[in-house]
């Protein structure tokens, strides 16, 4: 677990974009972070106070989160000097970059100095077990995609918050990078070693009450031939109850991978269900999630009811609608 | 690569069934071991010459395969001496224990004043690549099994003979330790980053003749809650113009999980074939390769029969009857 509450580092941001993990904490853990730093440059804004590190180690965080990717993911070095003194302030670092805060020997020094902690969420730090594939109590809810990037995290938090204003028992279950840093914890799933996927995913969302609902961050997809592997582990270690089905329906190819065409919401749910069902006869597929960014507000209408008419299933874009037919429609 | 050729090290075995990995070399690889080496007590015998480690080294070894596994994977004391003994010769060591030959020190240290290489085939020492999912030249034919330990690596190593003897282009691929250790070469694809399992095995099968096939070893099951996410890697990552369906029809619950049923060769059918088609929409499953060591001959003939009737497939067993009828029907 990364302490809380945190401080978010937005460095240099040369804009909006480039600070979205520290975006992803203030749209769904607003409590979670209680000030922002910026360094001359940056282009982003949380609407958060501005604190230096004095400031926000009096003002009581207990770890700066490096909410910025700046290009390379690596670490700047007009951000070393923030780095150490967060540190020497009492506060641990956290971060999902390429670049691992453990390889900078000058951050390793200070942080052992004043016995901090180095949190680079990419890395595992638990021994996986191998998964076994026991029925466990508790149910679990799986987003997963036509294809990666679209809107499977967004569509689990947004469920999430939605259940937990019904005070229904729920808990985003996060499996990248992101993910972690918005809730603090999780198991970053791509970077798992390949016998022990299904075993984190288990471990993840172990037994819980009967009417608790983990609702899991999906990875990749089974049609993405990159990551494929990582999402049926995700499938098989997740045990989902439901599984709902997410798609960006202005894309013209698989992300990354211009050859290939993205499957229809019919394939994905068909497969996506049998393999499901290996370790969960009772699993079914009870909603449908659009990432209609690209579209107006009409297009988008038009096109989520004509979903909604083929699939037979609540079709919705949680971001412009909240979630809250996919909360309705689970079992 | 592992060099050749081998000095096959048996150790104090209890039993044959503990030297399975030289049995492997022996049975698959009979050019590649010019010896044994046994300890008092060895129960097995790989009908190779006695030899010890000088006579090795005079006849030319240039490896010495651990080709015995004891109880709990461990390098037993015993063997050290013997070990040290062939680095000081001038062989490198291999292994595919659990327990790494890297961290012992004292093979470490004697292994380095020799200038030798200690080859611990479970650790990748490759940094794959993402898969791009690109296609490539040659075939590639894949063994996918209803089960884990079905006859998976046995099948396309009795292929790959087969089609030797033919004449045809043809490669066992491994992704295992055992098929490592008996090639010399593979993908330990159980211990691979989840990001890169496909891409390591796109990076073991790559462009190749038109005539040309890879016979892949399959890993796992897609039905193997366990390690499904390695098969579908595979899958994805081989791209198979071909398939095998591989299973073993007196085993009555998925391995080490007994309240899993093991799929009927349909459902392995389907979804293996649904999953080939993303990356390779030629992919065919060709025909079907049965364990039958539990049954007796006239039951194993039935059974065969029947299954061939029912799939309308080829159905052997290649232990008992050998892989022709599965290299005929390649397309």
């Amino acid at each position: 677990m990364i302490p809380h509450p945190y401080l978010l580092f937005l460095g240099d941001a040369p804009d909006p974009l480039a600070a979205k993990v520290a975006q992803g904490i203030r749209d769904w853990r607003p409590d979670a972070a209680i000030g922002q730093l910026r360094l001359p440059g940056c282009n982003a804004d949380m609407k958060l106070p501005d604190m230096d590190i004095a400031a926000a180690a009096a003002a009581g965080a207990k770890t700066l989160v490096i909410g910025v990717a700046n290009r390379g993911g690596v670490i700047s070095p007009a951000w070393m000097q923030v780095l150490e003194e967060a540190l020497a302030h009492g506060m641990d670092i956290a971060s999902g970059l390429h670049t691992l805060l453990r390889d900078q020997p000058a951050l390793v020094t200070v942080a052992q100095k004043h016995g901090r902690t180095l949190h680079d969420v990419r890395v595992p730090t638990v021994a996986y077990p191998i998964a076994n594939g026991e029925k466990r109590a508790g149910k679990r809810c799986l987003a997963v995609g036509t294809d990666c990037s679209v809107g499977k995290m967004y569509t689990a938090l947004a469920m999430e918050r939605e259940m937990r204003a019904r005070e229904m028992k729920a808990t985003f279950r996060a499996t990248g990078q992101t993910g972690i840093l918005i809730t603090g914890d999780g198991v970053p799933l791509d970077a798992v070693i390949a016998d022990f996927m299904a075993g984190s995913i288990e471990h993840l969302t172990p037994p819980n009450d009967p009417d608790h609902w983990d609702l899991i961050e999906g990875q990749g997809s089974l049609f993405h031939p990159s990551y494929s592997g990582v999402t049926l582990a995700l499938i098989h270690g997740g045990a989902p109850d439901a599984l709902i089905l997410c798609h960006e329906p202005t894309r013209s190819h698989m992300r990354g991978l211009p050859g290939y065409d993205l499957p229809s919401l019919e394939a994905l749910r068909d497969s996506a269900l049998a393999m499901a069902h290996v370790v969960n006869p009772g699993c079914t597929v009870t909603g449908i999630s659009l990432n209609t960014a690209a579209l107006d507000e009409p297009a988008a209408a038009d096109l989520l009811k004509g979903i909604e008419q083929r699939m037979g299933l609540p079709t919705i874009d949680p971001y412009r609608h909240g979630a809250a037919r996919l909360v309705d429609a689970l079992p």
